[in-house]
């Protein structure tokens, strides 16, 4: 692996040194394989868990040891690629599915690449992300993206990929019911697949007013309060007991999931999104007499085709999730906005691709 | 619905009056309804459910309330058929499947009879079982067997057809392997069932050194004692930490199935069989990391056919299951030795079809 | 069955005695089981077996050889319901799904019920259809409807079931392409559902140029002459030679049949639902190298909730493809206008609940 | 690449010139990649498609141009490893998987590698196959065997892996039945997988007497000859008109593909093995009115473990197809002796790990 003719030596990036330690430095621009592509990023979507490391510098068995750039929902344009990948793929513009499997295990050879016991995934230690100018990818992650579609939206298509991934666990089709917990970024975009999909009734439930608010100016015409007293089912806050098809966690909140999984009907589908406990304590008798699927979502495969033709068609709206646009200088403050109610999608625009 | 031609007035049976109070009388014999048969019952299998409800009245929200004949695992010889079943059924040897769906719900109608809200099931509050002479169920219910396959092994169809079901949910087959928690009967019909579906590494699990030993004589040889110090890795008893494709829990007990999910690989399967605590406390996070399926089993669906090729292939054995039998007057007694760990499958053999 | 009360004794009807021989007459209202309801019929759709049975007495081995009433695509009010099916029902506006299936052999246990081999299906003979001032049908088969849905919409619930079905088949999903021959009713019904699962290419195939103008009509760009010379592929009608994910055939046309074949990718579908030949000869080796999954449709099971979602939601218009209706009395004209190219769906009313 | 330090720099092979020319030759031992392995060949199973190659210099599209090494169904010792591979896997004894896919296109990602446009496979032009002392594959389809698997059963893990597939394809299960039309080799592993996989019933069909008696003599009761009269029913060779619930064809015969057509159950799957005619006529009006679903098989994906462990459990014996040996000098003689119906399967010995 060289660096690639073309592209320049260094670049700036904000790199993680340790707890709330952001730098913003000079570094090489990383050198590309023979299938890869090096992408000058345009927008990178800020996610719970660049906010987590930046706090903790751990994510669960995941630990910052040495510096490492945080992000990995980006989008960007192809400048150079690698011995094996078309040159003309040079200037496309792309959405980056930021995974690098090993493509020769089990997993791989059957299609579940996300399970790879080697899997390299953008900012999960020590695997550089894309709060920077520039970010390689293979070249088969790198998504080409209408010409309609915004760097905004582009780089959003990651978590639209963990909604399609989620929706499809739960079996979301037309004229489906679903209950999702959480109401933030990954809440909303869960609720627009799933009506994206079909589904007749999506219910979202959040216990934050401002969270609540912008669901049903999305159009979610039932939006709930789990604080609130019940009436007269055992759902949560005072919707009917009637059963849905599916309940969706992206909360990672325990009494939201016994929740959920107490309204979902025979045979139906639980899915956990939201990382919270390790641990929760279940109604199991449940998934016994009601033969209920729980499952989780551990990132995606084989999603981007499916979230880029829900964004080109106008099923999924992904343009107005976003609240905020910070340069890379600001990183730090993009990361702190991102936690706060108010807003929904906060972004970092690493390049003059794309300028705030 | 009215009493068939052929068929006796009254018949004998095991009624549950209340807890610990089995009483053996005489009793009308049920009408038939327009689809179905009389079947004169030659052996039920004791369940562990039978005898929760002759201790203690109920399990969970079904309460006997008014007298009940118990037993659910039965075979026997069709003596009267209802007016659409053809006549040329009568006589014929018979494994009952002892379920009576509404066949007209969603459910029903997309082929998850088990689920029907409407079910009337044998033996459950306050539908009458098979601890008698007679017994009534649906035509296609009463699913006719070879002539070489015994009385016991076609009554013990009922709990294999929970290994076949349960085997498919964890999606067993060849070349795979699964851990089964519990060498009781259930337990070691599902470890029969997953050896005959190809699972090249069946390993059971059982704190009871009887049971492990019963496990072996079944020709067992990876038994573990989940309270034996391990040898170096998270499984039980001293196993390697290698993963299993499947995890099926027979045993109800939450540390075994704590245990078990954290042993199943990435992309597998955890199968709840054994009723035990309403809740349990549950490691979420590997089902998130490892997309982790857990779900459970309840009765089954369309699962005789499976059954009985399994047992008239010689690929499951269910007659050295068979520990003792019992005749109708001493029904109080099978439901006390079907508890002690020396026994695996004791049976009740109601008419003079099939005698002590 | 005993005719019920608060329904008439008699109703009109139009029978089909012969090879073009259908006349209004006054017949009994037919009785109801238990489990059925009797519904007023609002509009019905005249489908191209009916004009089949009109015109030549027989479809396939299905002969007409007593007087038969035709019409299955239907619509109308609950008038009357037999003894278990509950009395609130009368009044219920709903979409008729024609079939009686025994709901007891092994493909309505498992699901298929219309594989069901004692199947009753309207206006497949000796059964009455709908083309009558009453109808019976059972109760989980009449299918209540939104307020906002038309009795016409309501009665092409009927083909869309088709539709719905043709692309389950299909595997259309988020972002596929599918190829559909023929531009008629089925065809463009089928067309429409395709774009409402997501696909995001749509091509129609039809020699007619008046089915053309209306596929065009109804919104789909690539609408294609397979009669036209190809321009550098081997798809019709000048199409590009790209590959699509799937193809249905909705015209019965053997040369269709097998440009379709060639133009569907590796691991793709072909799914044929119009009725034309017995026989073809297909590019086996198409199938061979390419692991193309060729099936058919025989009409539907459990569709109707998907297609009245469907058009509940706006995703499929059907009220657009109506072009005329006929009151009873002019049925066989409706039969002779439905098979014009310049119409789409062509209706009957035999109720006084809709009006020419 | 370069040629691997351990192993020499030449080899004898056998290698196809033209049309029924192959010459024994000393060429370069090929070299290896970074994630391959380079193994030392025993045994080497003759197809059908090398005799056709010899014969022919071309199967359908894919001709001979260039000297071409053939042999696809092979065993071996891997004498040396790429860089990427453990060091460890020198010496390991392996059935080779003789495919390599790009692992990158939509296909390889999705886990249907076998689809992959890209793919190289053994003995397919241009790519050299086996029949050499060394032959070159990724380290990941150098499947390791149990040790007490014989050579000749790891080199027919191959043909295996077909029956395999196609008996997933087909739906095989307990209890299921199939008519199997080709009692040739791939014909009687397709029937031992199926038995191997709980077929209750599994029929052959050939018209050549030899390969019937084979078949009975590897214990399949219902052999049929599809020339002998038919004695009251639609089933070849008078077999009773009872249905199968799935027919695959090892022949490549139209008559018997037309014949198993009609005899399968709907819902049924027919799976097309045997290549044959380009185009055959087909009872398309059985694929409608049964909802068959009609497919075929090409190579195979992820199906050693599965092979692997039906040999290894004895469900499967592939050491009793071998009917011959040869060394590499006498590979012509072996293409020859490989068509004659009293032979199996012919294996050709190109190293001293396995000799006549």
């Amino acid at each position: 692996m060289t660096t690639p003719p073309g592209a320049p030596a260094t670049m700036r990036a904000a790199v993680l040194h340790g707890v709330d330690d952001v730098r913003i430095e000079d570094v090489p621009v990383p050198p590309i394989g023979e299938h890869q592509v090096l992408v000058q990023v345009a927008a990178v979507g800020v996610c719970g868990s660049d906010v987590h490391y930046h706090r903790r510098g751990r994510i669960a068995d995941f630990v910052v040891e040495e510096p490492m750039i945080l992000g990995h929902e980006a989008s960007g344009v192809i400048v150079t690629v690698g011995p094996a990948v078309a040159q003309e793929r040079v200037g496309q513009r792309v959405s980056i599915e930021p995974q690098h499997p090993c493509r020769r295990c089990e997993f791989c050879r059957t299609g579940r690449y996300n399970l790879c016991p080697h899997m390299e995934f953008y900012a999960t230690p020590p695997i550089h992300g894309a709060f920077a100018e520039y970010a390689v990818i293979d070249a088969d992650f790198a998504h080409p993206i209408p010409e309609a579609m915004s760097w905004e939206a582009a780089a959003l298509c990651e978590p639209l990929s963990v909604g399609v991934w989620a929706c499809g666990k739960a079996g979301i089709g037309v004229g489906g019911s679903v209950l999702i917990a959480g109401a933030g970024p990954i809440g909303l975009i869960i609720a627009q697949t799933a009506r994206a999909l079909g589904a007749s009734r999506v219910i979202l439930s959040d216990p934050a007013p401002l969270r609540r608010e912008a669901a049903q100016a999305a159009g979610f015409s039932e939006v709930l309060d789990p604080g609130a007293p019940a009436t007269g089912g055992s759902a949560p806050g005072g919707t009917s007991p009637a059963q849905v098809d599916a309940f969706i966690d992206a909360s990672g909140a325990e009494p939201a999931v016994r929740a959920g999984m107490r309204i979902v009907r025979p045979g139906g589908r639980v899915v956990l999104v939201g990382m919270g406990a390790d641990e929760m304590t279940l109604p199991v008798s449940t998934i016994l007499t009601r033969e209920i699927v729980l499952t989780g979502v551990f990132r995606y495969a084989s999603t981007w085709p499916t979230a880029i033709a829900l964004v080109a068609s106008g099923a999924v709206d992904l343009d107005s999730l976003v609240t905020a646009g910070f340069g890379l200088a600001e990183v730090e403050r993009a990361l702190e906005m991102a936690t706060r109610p108010e807003h929904r999608k906060v972004l970092v625009l690493p390049s003059d691709l794309l300028t705030v």
